[in-house]
């Protein structure tokens, strides 16, 4: 292993097999790998690194608008599960069921929460009596596990990490804005953070969570053309608060049920930046929530002077940025393959050459570009050239998802689009759930989110032909 | 609620009941409250913020001596588990099962980690290979579960939170210094950021971990004179090693085991934090790790001015600590016993005439000691009264500690002050596991650790008078 570190291996490309391209960035970058149990990933360090800073982040976000964290137990007694029929329905065939503790056989089956709207109900049902105890704003970091068929990592795994926002409120309006607030702290986070542009929008009936009245999406578009759901936020109404009987005195002194919303954001999104960001090196990774932002590799570091100026730089710019020294004695060509492979957006190259001229070379992961700066202007340069980093990432981001979503009006064009072209495809809908069977049958799309940002596209249903009732975003989907 | 919540209740009184008192603090804080599934607890929020902080001051710790986060798997397929025969007689009889995947029987049963040795090697067999490769030093934050008879809150819960440290090492000199390492990371948090005492020392092999070599702890005392075991640091050899096949390629070229450690601190510290500190007005929280220091409360708050000066104060404050107004309808009465319940280490009390005045009143929560500050001076004060705070902590449990340790030498002394005194005991012991049997029968005491500050008490094992090979802290814990 360590002599097979020596030379960093190529991926396979983008281009010749992307789904191998994926596995093996997830592999040679060392975000996760496999463990034995089926379906369940082990995130290495680099991969945990990265999941933290997306947490930190996040959990700022959530914090600065009132959430409070919470720690909720892993296990649902499958009766609590069972309180709301639409939800249980949407789950039960994909919980994993303990049976027995130790060697003695339990009076009821306990499943290992695949989402935690009835452990949260049920807490609700004991904390909420009066609009004074109203909203409350949970929120719960942990892993959650649904037995899926297929995995991949990070994309569908058994057990996934995430965070679950759970809230109640004292009237639907209140939900209602917390629901689009939240997809919006999603919408921000991951365009300021991630540098992937979304759509914001709606999910169909068929699309939306179980339990739900209505579920928004952002959706992201990967480097091969497909959608990644890559958060969503559910508004509930009264269904669940029925459900699990919770009531609260009004201002009016009347017994009401309080709105509620859920909104999930999950190791997914590190899927979602790979395959938006990263190239045929390797992965690319956004400034904001990089585990390591500038790597700093001596040239000649034999040569006197020069690991003692790196370690000198790398302690000085720590404060303004997430910055490490390489001075193992891996060969530089080595180490440039092994930080493009980890995504480190900056390199910083300093020789004997260099340390003459109070100067070194940056080079950006995104592009390449090499800039000669002046050692008495890195404090203000590396923080310019990872805004840059990141600018340039998403403008690319942007320019791709245009220049790979299309508009069509009939069959034959939705059809032809599907088969031919890779990307997203925008046609009108009548709101049946006919026609969004049919597509999928006749083009395998699926339709991703109505958006919030709608376009007439024309007055009929791309499928029927009858009144269109909204646009809908369809394509192909992780 | 909202209207019980007007009146703080009293709460039991420790010396009337001290286990009562504990859950009524744990349930009157707002700590933890019971879920739904036997022995599994919901942290609420304010329990949920003090474990963060303890968690990311824990994690610096960590990282600082390069330590690296992962996040493994949570099911342990039944061969892992088994792989390591002394190990899985530890806790086999304790483990959760799963056995279903949806409505799929399992081929091989799974079970909850009740601790991950046994995913941590198989991954470290994978991934070790060279000397190179070595030291690996990972930790991961988690939760894990254990079937416990009997729980409460914090102290044993069949899931509980923790983080678990697994690391390998090239010898056995560097894992035993690594086990030593952590325990002293443990001892220091304990006492510079929880201002909690402890003992260090040695298990006896009754008393150590399933499959380790040596088992180091941290014992602390609690107010009621029971240990509580607050921290363990473990040294396994190489016979994890062994049983799975780890194996490196050293730098004579030869191969041989790696020498492995864990260590763990869990939210029982909680426990320990409630039971050292608190006191028949609530929690008593360290100010290093409460997730409020300091709650500002405007006294005669419609008059006017008084809410933007506490307000203003917050504002100018937050640099300095955790703050927080109350600026809620509650008389000022029901805020100071709130406030005590919660165990905020200071209370800011500003009112007309302090404005006047320019100043305000500063009271701390754990002997109500009142100091009148100039407004101009807060940021300062506020962080000396936060110290304050804390060596007063540490002194009246230290103090407290030393006052209830007694030393015995012969099974009279050992039986009449078991009886008689809460608190520890010193005595000599042969190093004999019949010895410790007898204690137990006789006095009802467990050997709580081998100090590593030994004490020469007598030359005879206070049971069986043979010569002594060593002091043992003996009591009753939690």
């Amino acid at each position: 292993m360590a002599d097979n570190k020596k030379m960093v291996e190529a991926i396979t490309s983008m281009e010749d097999n992307f789904a191998q391209w994926y596995t093996d960035v997830v592999k040679k970058a060392e975000l996760a790998s496999y463990s034995g149990v089926r379906g369940c990933m082990i995130v290495r360090p680099y991969g945990t690194a990265l999941w933290e800073n997306i947490r930190n982040d996040l959990d700022a976000r959530f914090k600065a608008l009132g959430h409070e964290n919470i720690m909720m137990p892993m296990f649902i007694p499958e009766s609590l599960l069972q309180r709301e029929k639409d939800h249980v329905e949407g789950f039960a065939p994909e919980v994993a069921w303990v049976t027995h503790g130790g060697d003695e056989k339990l009076q009821e089956r306990l499943c290992v929460r695949p989402t935690s709207e009835t452990v949260f109900c049920e807490h609700y049902a004991d904390i909420i009596h009066s609009y004074r105890d109203l909203p409350k704003l949970y929120n719960q970091w942990c892993s959650v596990v649904r037995w899926e068929k297929t995995t991949r990592p990070f994309l569908r795994t058994m057990e996934f990490y995430w965070q679950e926002g759970h809230t109640m409120h004292e009237t639907a309006e209140e939900a209602l804005e917390e629901t689009e607030r939240m997809l919006n702290v999603y919408a921000d986070f991951c365009e300021q953070s991630l540098a992937i542009p979304v759509v914001k929008g709606r999910k169909t009936d068929k699309e939306k969570f179980a339990g739900a009245e209505a579920t928004y999406t952002i959706e992201a578009m990967m480097h091969d053309g497909k959608a990644l759901q890559s958060g969503t936020s559910h508004y509930f109404g009264d269904g669940f608060a029925r459900a699990f009987d919770i009531q609260f005195t009004d201002r009016d002194n009347s017994l009401k049920y309080p709105h509620q919303t859920s909104w999930g954001m999950s190791t997914r999104i590190i899927g979602a930046i790979i395959m938006t960001h990263g190239d045929d090196n390797g992965l690319v990774l956004p400034p904001a929530v990089a585990p390591l932002q500038v790597v700093i590799l001596p040239i000649a570091q034999h040569k006197p002077g020069v690991l003692d100026k790196a370690r000198e730089l790398a302690d000085r710019l720590s404060a303004v940025a997430r910055v490490k020294v390489d001075d193992s004695d891996n060969s530089a060509g080595w180490k440039f393959a092994e930080y493009e492979m980890k995504g480190v957006p900056l390199r910083l190259e300093i020789g004997p050459r260099d340390i003459e001229n109070n100067q070194c070379v940056l080079v950006r992961r995104d592009n390449r570009e090499k800039t000669v700066v002046s050692l008495d202007e890195l404090e203000t340069k590396i923080p310019e050239l990872l805004q840059a980093v990141h600018d340039g990432l998403y403008e690319k981001a942007l320019a791709r998802r245009e220049s790979m979503t299309f508009s069509v009006t009939n069959m034959e064009e939705m059809q032809k689009t599907a088969d031919e072209q890779p990307g997203l495809i925008k046609a009108m809908w009548c709101g049946d759930l006919d026609c969004e069977l049919k597509l999928k049958e006749i083009a395998g799309v699926t339709s991703r989110c109505m958006p919030f940002e709608q376009e007439h596209i024309a007055d009929t249903c791309v499928c029927c032909g009858k009144p269109a009732k909204t646009m809908v975003v369809w394509g192909k989907a992780y």
